[in-house]
């Protein structure tokens, strides 16, 4: 007879390019998370939880004729007919959401949100499909005062979170003078060439002023030895993005003179060089001088839609990449001013300015200073030695969380004592309790102290493993106290 | 000549059935599950936060030869062919994580998760396609002693949110009781009576013991003059059922006494019964006692997939419904063992139980108790009288800050000083700040108290309105101790 054919059993596994978090991973996060709101809300901004699912029309990434619209998200169409899709970032749903209630909102409305976005994109190491944001914008002012406020307040949360002065810069550039800077070049409404303008600047880290000269000119030979073919400009065209590029002076009066000389008599670019000196002047009055924020023309930032002010924090301190090479960590929050994201839904612009700052980096960067323990202390374990008296642990533990201590009852497999302490340990437990038979009877309990167990593991000679200096025998109205003293001995 | 046509202009709206959360939502919300948190925490349980999207395989609701799996879940396909969705619950998620994470994790396995969950449904009012759940389950332990530390961390999680004792009580019950019982009916493998049988005590509560029987056996005349079919049993076999749905007792002990009697000689039964009395056993040793968790057998919760004990939380302090009839709040909090989750992937029937806590209605139930402020209390707004002399307002509110006040400088149109006031009346702000030229000549800011100011609009004469005993002129370095001073008087 044949066999009857089973279904075959589903995966165990997340989609591509997703994960879970778990315990500790979860809860810095959260707790990050609760300082940086609350640093945004003493600035006066207001929580925002947009819904995670959005029409497709409304992300308004996507082309209408378009059969299956999903390039970048994650889409589908609805039984009667509307494409809806998942978020893929904050900002989006904000100029829909101001859009849709700007009757009761306040104007300027100061909004920040945190929480999961989703890319339909190729996962990679370390580049997940879902991940966090976390932004603060101000919609409907047109100040430069809002810009600045952004930076202060990026500035601010850095510091709270626990990245210290000098560890990090807010760096302050400005769009208008960049496209001041390719109005003086001459280069008038070509807008490939504009763009390959745009792309050797973003080059300018790596190949330097030369490098920058020769990929504006000709063309250069790259240390692979091939060669890339030059944008095809003059040495006068490129002089305003070279004088640009090399703008950074001593101090921010010092770079504002540079960047007027690199504009040349562009409007646009007078504009935004005063925009720079007005943000500078605000934020140097309330004492954030250039150890905290500075101007810099060398941020461009990728998205197109920034129309004014942009700014990106970095950590400045070095760490060892994967190769054991020492750089420097890097952008951990940027954003801008965008002029023209409601616009879409109600024909009228409506000024924004914003910051986004990148959750994951962040926490890491945490880690990687020592600031984040890696892993967390798990609870005290009461071990089970009767089962028939599961009462008299679970009192332990209830008077053990009274006193604001983490705890619990092994409730796992009894047959083997071994596993008990093996969980334990799988949990990162301080402190085990045992209460055998006899103990009751003596009305004592064991207490081991794990921690110093394991030290002693690690280092002691047979005989001083022996005495067992790590567990503890005392009498049982006793036990809160004496779990409390080996949790403050640990510092705990 | 014809007019060019334009695209025509997104909706800013939210797809039907998703809403937007706004300030105070928001942070009520996350400060009530940061209290949960806490207390799971505090009880060995570890957070996880899986990922919002599985593949349908993992999920498991569906059927593989539909062509569209999207039956009560939002799903799409992958270009490569696999069928994704956004998780509809917190528990399918678990089973997935513990099945693919088994060997690192520990057993049993304490495991806490709060967030977003999305069901394909059709919207209704307050009925949404997106809502939060906060679920805490214990992988791994068949203990009926890891049921009890639920129903007890569940109590403890309500009293923690602001649920007195008294206004709440976890009831408890087991499937294993309801199979003896139908057992004892000698209904066999009948699934369609099973069936029929379930739906009748689910409506006990509504038609009381004498339409229970009229159900049961030939049919009932409802309210509405309509004759509802009987499940066609006869008086006998009819008898368990009744005698089970009218076994509570004045305590656990006597309940328990009439469940014996209910479920005959049913094996199935009388473990269920035993299982009943160790959790009230473990209970009361620790306390808890039928004033906060108590045995009811009318405890029978929709979801098919428990097998053994199951629980229920609910207030039981009354409310005005929408009709402004009284009633109770009902449930806020559900869960019970279930043990075949995990075999799906594994093929090892693993034990499991575990609790979901409805947040939303519990902040509901918080707010209508008055636990929770409607409204939240707005920033400080500091007004620009001078817009030259931004710095200056923004020191004030970077000073105001710093003493831990919410405070924020107007940025919107200046042209028209009303509008400040307005803003700051629609941001509920306790307090304006104003310092025109003539303020900043004599080193002195005015300083409204805009709730002291509202209450005199409303019932002031003209006389007292005009002496403006809500506004106060103090120097400028008096500034922050003036706002404090006003925040108390207000005790904010």
């Amino acid at each position: 007879m044949a066999k009857q054919k089973k279904a075959p059993r589903p995966k165990a596994e997340t989609p591509k390019g997703f994960r879970d978090y778990f315990g500790h991973e979860v809860t810095t996060r959260a707790e990050m998370l609760r300082q940086i709101a609350g640093v945004y809300h003493r600035y006066g901004f207001d929580a925002l939880e947009s819904s995670a699912v959005e029409t497709v029309e409304a992300l308004g990434k996507f082309l209408p004729d378009v059969d299956r619209p999903n390039e970048g998200v994650f889409a589908w169409q609805e039984d009667e007919g509307d494409w809806l899709a998942l978020r893929y970032d904050l900002t989006a749903p904000l100029a829909r959401v101001y859009a849709q209630h700007r009757n009761d909102l306040p104007t300027p409305y100061r909004r920040y949100a945190m929480g999961p976005v989703w890319r339909n994109e190729k996962p990679g190491p370390g580049r997940f499909r879902q991940f966090y944001q976390c932004d603060a914008d101000t919609v409907g002012s047109g100040s430069v005062a809002a810009d600045a406020e952004i930076c202060a307040m990026l500035a601010d949360t850095l510091e709270e979170v626990g990245i210290p002065r000098g560890d990090y810069v807010v760096r302050v550039n400005n769009r208008k003078v960049l496209n001041g800077v390719l109005e003086a070049m001459g280069l008038g409404d070509d807008q490939d060439k504009r763009d390959a303008v745009l792309r050797t600047i973003d080059k300018f880290d790596k190949v330097g002023e030369a490098g920058v000269r020769e990929l504006l000119g000709k063309g250069r030979l790259d240390a692979s030895g091939a060669y890339i073919d030059g944008v095809g400009l003059s040495d006068e065209q490129a002089g305003p993005v070279v004088a640009f590029l090399t703008s950074k002076g001593a101090d921010n009066a010092a770079t504002l003179t540079n960047l007027r000389a690199a504009i040349g008599g562009s409007a646009i670019g007078g504009e935004g060089v005063d925009e720079l000196e007005q943000i500078a002047d605000l934020l140097a009055a309330q004492g954030y001088g250039p150890d905290r924020i500075v101007i810099d023309p060398s941020v461009v930032r990728g998205l197109g839609y920034y129309t004014g002010p942009v700014f990106e924090a970095e950590l400045t301190f070095e760490i060892f990449d994967e190769k054991g090479r020492k750089r420097q960590f890097g952008s951990v929050a940027g954003g801008g001013r965008y002029d023209d994201l409601v616009k879409r839904f109600t024909g009228q612009a409506v000024p924004a300015t914003g910051v986004s700052i990148g959750v994951d980096r962040l926490l890491a960067a945490l880690r990687e200073k020592g600031r984040i323990e890696a892993r967390e202390v798990g609870p005290v374990v009461v071990t089970v030695m009767d089962r028939d008296r599961m009462a008299d642990y679970q009192a332990m533990v209830a008077e053990l969380r009274q006193a604001g201590i983490r705890a619990e009852v092994y409730l796992g497999n009894l047959k083997n004592f071994g596993n008990q302490l093996k969980y334990a340990d799988r949990r990162q437990s301080p402190v085990a309790v045992i209460e055998g038979g006899d103990e009751k009877d003596r009305g004592v309990v064991q207490i081991k102290d794990l921690i110093l167990g394991a030290q002693i593991a690690e280092t002691a000679t047979l005989e001083e493993w022996k005495d067992r200096p790590s567990q503890f025998e005392v009498p049982r109205d006793q036990l809160v106290a004496k779990v409390r003293e080996i949790l403050d001995a640990h510092g705990l």
